[in-house]
């Protein structure tokens, strides 16, 4: 037991206990060593239920355990970026959720100290792993469709957050798009150069007045030369929709939503078949423990983590891109932000 | 055999020899008593098959026919302005090919003419009477998806046109995305206010050379807030892509390829089911025959034909909205153009 | 026009009509002389409609007509034997729907008439002509999926027919089936050895009243080596259901039903797409005409049909072998019937 | 830690492994205190890295140990009879692979065993867990589909076990169609009363050397009226091939093949989708986990345990039904078997 992968796991809210569980059930050799949350007490009984000795409220008591070398930094987004810097400068690993955080420069920050102290640093971009986008990615990579010119995701939720949330969420290109600015960096294996947003308010007026938008169509161009176009919306009836899409010189490759059976009804109604898998934690169930497995791996064989911080940052600057295009209904160029 | 509906057909290319053949074919009561052609001594033998009699080459004689109740007018773009105007004036209904022109100011001189005539007026967007498309459009007219959203169509074909032909289109949007932006009005139910064209030439560099475009993403803004996309391509390796999408608060409706059969071969190598119909006399084969049932019955019936002046108007502003954005790099508003 | 083809139709109730349709909407070459119906005053007004001149009651006058070359035999069954001899000692082709009859002894007697006669004779199994079932035999043929092993037909009507016409239908594996007998045939390549019938009274207990059932299993063996199987139901609540598949050494073919559109419709209640093509009449309305097309050109060119009189024999006698493994619950051989 | 549910392995083989891992990894309040096979040595690293301390060649040990409670037995079926009796001797409740027995007397007395120690018994027909069939059953119990008339299952293996293997486990029948008689009866909620064999030696002239079959398509009559059938082969080419499908008075149910993703390839070649998930390990991954729950559940919540004795006994019967119907070419009643 010696032998374990030692980590301490920074925030223990819905994602932080996701990934505690997925690690106790999937990753014998990694020991989750101590969890840390401003509610610590509250979180006792789960902790211990998944037998972790350790409960801190400060999470300093892990970033000072010599013994742990590693953290997930789960907590809420305006911790992030110190939180990384204390971590690398403990000469930590880490595993960030996204986004690092709203602002460039704190950003920048985070990302100089991790390169200095020159620890790993895997950002929390789970949907790379998924099984069906990492396909389509393998197809593009294997040059199956040729050269890529237009990518397509489509990217709505089951339903709005509470108002509350969207008042602090950053805005829904920075909270939600984030992960389809990602998607497509993934996809087409280039970067994207410019953003023409056209958004509008249709779900909810609330979401209006909280000065936010619920429903975009978003035209991107990339550095390669190709195209793409991202829609959104806060509240799909029909449930969560995950598609995407990359056309090329030669072909295509098309992903559809996953659901929970294959089952068709046919009756006197219509041929009826599932909707899909109902938000993104029983969507992207699996995709949560293969990033940890990816990160745990990059430590152990001391090799290059799949999503780092250049892929924390980029989103982000694409997003505050997004929102300015939107702002100013003119597409706006990414090296606009990047001074 | 005396109560026929008289008609004489202007122009015999493919789309001219198309209709008369489903006229002959599927309208007992519809006469074709003549067609005229440029080059009327190479259709001859094709129309004293199917049983016309008279095969002029000067278009006047259709028009100067009194007993002519109506034209189709399928000669070449530059012309359409100009018959439609002789024919309304005197007195003859018209199913017009798309585009009526290139130019709005004859276009507007064509409709007024029409107007003026009093006569029925029908231009070709065949695509309203696909099966595909007209069921979207009847479930969003049902209040099915309740408020519609976004509005996406992707629409490819099969392969790049020759350049010659690219070179006396009008250009990517007014020849292949015009039957699109008739698609985003028809399915909206709603006008477009305002298109930003994120467009490259990916497909073949003489395109670009000639001064076109092809492969393009139109975002696009409608009037009832809706808010639309159209993805396009001059060749998708895997044949003729044409796909809508009307998501809305209560839902969305797709429609996929048709095929030419269900097969579906499963082997070691995968599951390959059939690419989409060849090309649009394939894919839109039976709309083209209920178009012109329409027009026939608008006639018949004194009825508003089911695509007016208007609709053949719209698409072109659109187009040349599309093309000035993309020229400018901004959203261009529809009514920059309609002076 | 004294090149065509001069044909005449001997019975006009629904299928009669449907054939005289199609052959005036898409056979230019080809003119039907006459027609003959008992009740030849109630066709009179639809005959005329769609240009056929002679109108009889008495189908002998088409026999008699030297002029016509062709008959197309659409009566009611039990005149269909008579008939064919008859018109098969004039010398004329014949087209004739099935069955030929119930009775064998009649059948073969039909068919040395036309052997004697050398005249061309097809029998009207329209679902080999199908796109769908033409393009799983090609595959087949052309060995994509190796040796056949599995053949399967679903094969459901949406609606029990009328108990009258139950009566009188010679039963469900006579009347329905036999469609399906002869598409086994036709898939796999060869001929049915040995049949064993499930059935039952599920639908409608009218029908066993009637002495007849209305759900089937048909287990089938093969000459090839190759199994299969038929499931049949009077009435399926979702439409008309006719799929087939064909497993082998190397892969399967399967096709599913044809839709009136690929409209999906996505809400909170599932994912809804189109029942299935109403009836046969819509399902396999393009066989119809193709059909035709082949028996034309099998006069014209003097080529074999490519459904000819063993093809309307041998699904009588697996239907008939059907009806015996039901009524003695055993395993019947195909050739205890031929005698 | 005390309150756990302690439980012993017998058979470590690939199923046995299985069981062991997925407790570990997925219920916290299960200890696997020993598991016995007889080679104990060459399972003990593999035993450690999970956790499990006691690794005994004696399954006896396990038997004799009081404070275990339930026991797995994943041992040889020539064995599963034996330590079922006196697993129920020693008062401990029972998980059996299937079959228990491939002897009807056997299966019997330890039936009767476990009856008399008040024990439960829970047999491993683990797709009753899968998520599909699950569906399909809730859907036919519900009502959705009426009254059921016609089950079908297709069940094809990707590649025949090696021929080794086919000598002793039974024949095809026993083997692999085993699964399928539950699943028939499971879907069908009655029981099989008839079956009609028709099989065949087709994948490989070695199978039919060994005595047995690869190919059959076995109809079925249930005790409710419905009639069912079932097809299976050795050898895919495409893969393993697992589909249901129930048809009744008021519709259909049907569920198709898992796959690894949705992404769909469109090229030049055709549109190819993935092929089935591979085999059984990989299609039923989450059933066996399932499967344990609800032992797990039925002994702590003292219920009935979700697959009985008669429901191991059943499939059995039918399947030497099965095999007797295919070597005397005739119908056999499932109470031709049961004195």
């Amino acid at each position: 037991m010696d032998n374990n992968l030692k980590i301490g796991i920074i925030g223990a809210g819905r994602i932080g206990k996701l990934h505690a569980e997925n690690i106790v059930n999937n990753f014998r050799n990694v020991e989750i060593k101590a969890i840390a949350d401003i509610f610590a007490d509250k979180i006792e009984d789960w902790a211990k239920s998944i037998g972790i000795k350790n409960i801190y409220k400060d999470y300093k008591e892990i970033i000072n355990d010599e013994e742990i070398e590693a953290v997930l930094i789960c907590s809420s987004t305006d911790t992030h970026a110190q939180i990384t810097i204390e971590a690398a400068n403990a000469g930590k690993h880490i595993f960030c959720e996204k986004p690092i955080d709203f602002d460039v420069k704190k950003i920048k920050e985070a990302l100089d100290a991790v390169e200095k102290a020159g620890v790993k640093f895997q950002i929390g971009f789970n949907r790379r792993f998924d099984h069906n986008f990492k396909k389509v990615r393998e197809l593009v990579q294997a040059g199956k469709i040729g050269d890529p010119h237009i990518i397509k995701v489509t990217s709505r939720d089951p339903q709005a957050p509470p108002i509350e949330y969207v008042k602090v969420s950053g805005g829904m290109f920075i909270d939600m798009t984030i992960h389809d600015f990602d998607m497509v960096r993934y996809l087409s294996g280039s970067e994207v150069e410019e953003v023409y947003t056209n958004a509008a308010v249709l779900v909810d007026p609330l979401i209006g007045e909280a000065g936010d938008v619920d429903t975009a169509i978003i035209s991107l161009k990339f550095k390669n030369g190709a195209i793409g176009v991202i829609d959104n919306s806060r509240s799909a009836a029909y449930g969560y929709d995950q598609r995407v899409e990359v056309f090329g010189s030669l072909g295509a490759v098309t992903v559809s939503n996953d659901t929970d059976t294959t089952a068709v009804l046919h009756t006197g109604e219509g041929i009826i078949s599932d909707k899909p898998k109902y938000f993104f934690l029983e969507r992207y169930k699996d995709s949560f423990v293969v990033e940890m497995k990816e990160f745990f791996d990059s430590i152990i064989n001391d090799t290059e983590p799949p999503v780092t911080g250049i892929d924390g940052l980029k989103p982000v600057l694409i997003g505050m891109a997004a929102k300015k295009s939107y702002e100013e209904n003119r597409p706006v160029r990414i090296d606009e932000l990047t001074l």
